[in-house]
């Protein structure tokens, strides 16, 4: 399967080095506006095409990744869906359920499948957890932590309004880190029945850091990110009769602890890079047809992006997508 | 000064191997309904009086310890202010904020003081963190977590309705655990302006599980606390400067980490029982009239206080007391 890259942000190095472990996949190009950047970006990974047009791209190719700032994400899927071919979009997906659902239309009348580059629920460390707490079925507590200053904070401080945090561009602590916890939350338990958000705002309109509650009926589940301050990135599953814990984060879960009875029994079982589960998943689905699993997947990317836009809403935050 | 305390639970225990480290305070006696129980508790501890009467406990001593359930807190407090004695309360300090002003009152009409066995603000490793954050100045993000599930809670299921999880004894785990926090944030960061509260309310009424944010005008503070499930208790203060990290409860402050600039200092100062310092600050505050500390505990009491009941009040936990 062919694919191509649009963007040749960090997230497209991380992309396409994850790519490579997976043979089925052989990304041959990549665009972006400025044209040298294209060209210095393909020779580092020997691609066959660099070029400023994402019609040349998508000529040749059968998926494009798309690791675009938020806010771009919904135009660039339209011009890809209405050109047939797949899309694998970072997260969160768009910036508010009015686009994803306007693309999820989109798709299903150019008949191409739509992806959310959200690997949580793929890691066998994610599957491990799902299987661990059947047997709690009763009340759950679950507290996750994602918090990491950016560099890019001071570039705020020094006032040259970098992307991320930014509303232009959908920026903020809830879309860039707390999203992996949403997508954990939904992955895990589905769709909340009640959602708080709290959050301390920067002068640019966004969340520097902030603590979204997701309500079950028998669970809570707490969300802390940031992007301002010194934080941690790790999270706590709190059930009845166990308890488990990650120094990581729900993007990655590198490992984790299971405690129960006293015991602690430390998981580590993940032997390749985690985003490689995700593709292997994701060619999986295209290629055996997996209209299920694809629908259950974007289903939830669908309940994510509700709590997402309520969450901003409760405090006020506006994206010019809106 | 000449001790009497009231209820031979385990808090009377700790309160009375904290207060033999202090050499300005006698315990000299105790009062519980079961005269047999106070006379096996005086003999552990060789105290001159045992009874089954608060009255002739009272004739004997210059203040009281009270570590009866919080429900009973208000009528014990009422007899002994009356009976011109000082009181020293367990937190939460009332089952709510008209109970605390009325005692507030009635102590300055019989020129009593009353305090709040709040420990917190007391500890050296509290008033280093407050050292520490002098120059964050700014943004500050604090997660707390009191996680730790109590025996009782196996009664509960039982359905032999233990006093910690009812609504008639003003129990429950913020009440319980997540109190230390409030106090916590309450002595660093003031009255917040806002408050949010979700829990997981158990059948009694009460929260088996539940988060608490504190919106402040530069930060929030998050409150994890549950009697049910198995978690942690620690906490991380985020600043843009520094992190601060404890593996131990908001309560006790045992030992905690500073990081900064890639580099954690480890701080160990405590080298005597936590509840000794706050003994002897207590005896302090007393001995010289120190009214300007007294009142500004107090007056952190009432915050917390109503923090506490404003929080009940958002997921419809109601007390017998209220």
């Amino acid at each position: 399967m062919k694919v191509g890259i649009i963007g040749t942000g960090d997230i497209s190095h991380e992309f396409i080095d994850a790519a490579k472990h997976v043979k089925q996949l052989q990304v041959i190009g990549v665009t972006q506006r400025n044209l040298e950047k294209a060209q210095f970006f393909a020779d580092q990974y020997q691609l066959e095409i660099a070029t400023d047009n994402l019609g040349d791209l998508l000529q040749s190719v059968d998926i494009i990744y798309c690791g675009l700032p938020n806010s771009l994400h919904y135009e660039i899927a339209k011009q890809v869906i209405t050109q047939k071919k797949h899309i694998i979009i970072e997260k969160p997906i768009t910036s508010n359920t009015k686009e994803l659902k306007h693309l999820i239309e989109l798709s299903k009348e150019h008949d191409v499948l739509i992806f959310e580059a959200s690997r949580v629920s793929t890691l066998p460390h994610f599957k491990l957890i799902e299987e661990l707490l059947e047997d709690e079925q009763d009340e759950i507590f679950i507290n996750i932590n994602f918090c990491k200053q950016s560099r890019k904070y001071f570039a705020y401080l020094a006032g040259q309004n970098p992307n991320t945090f930014t509303t232009k561009y959908s920026g903020g602590a809830l879309y860039d880190l707390g999203v992996y916890g949403v997508h954990f939350a939904v992955a895990l338990l589905g769709k909340p029945q009640q959602i708080h958000f709290s959050a301390y705002k920067l002068n640019t309109g966004t969340d520097g850091f902030s603590s979204l509650i997701l309500e079950y009926p028998k669970g809570l589940v707490t969300i802390n990110s940031s992007k301002m301050t010194h934080g941690d990135s790790n999270f706590t599953i709190q059930g009845l009769k166990k308890k488990i814990v990650s120094h990581f984060s729900v993007s990655t879960i590198d490992s984790f602890e299971v405690i129960e009875n006293h015991e602690t029994s430390t998981i580590n079982n993940q032997n390749q890079e985690n985003m490689v589960y995700y593709l292997e998943e994701l060619y999986r689905i295209i290629s055996t047809q997996d209209i299920k699993t694809y629908e259950k997947q974007l289903s939830n990317s669908l309940i994510v992006q509700e709590i997402l836009e309520a969450a901003r809403k409760q405090v006020g935050i506006v994206f010019k997508n809106d």
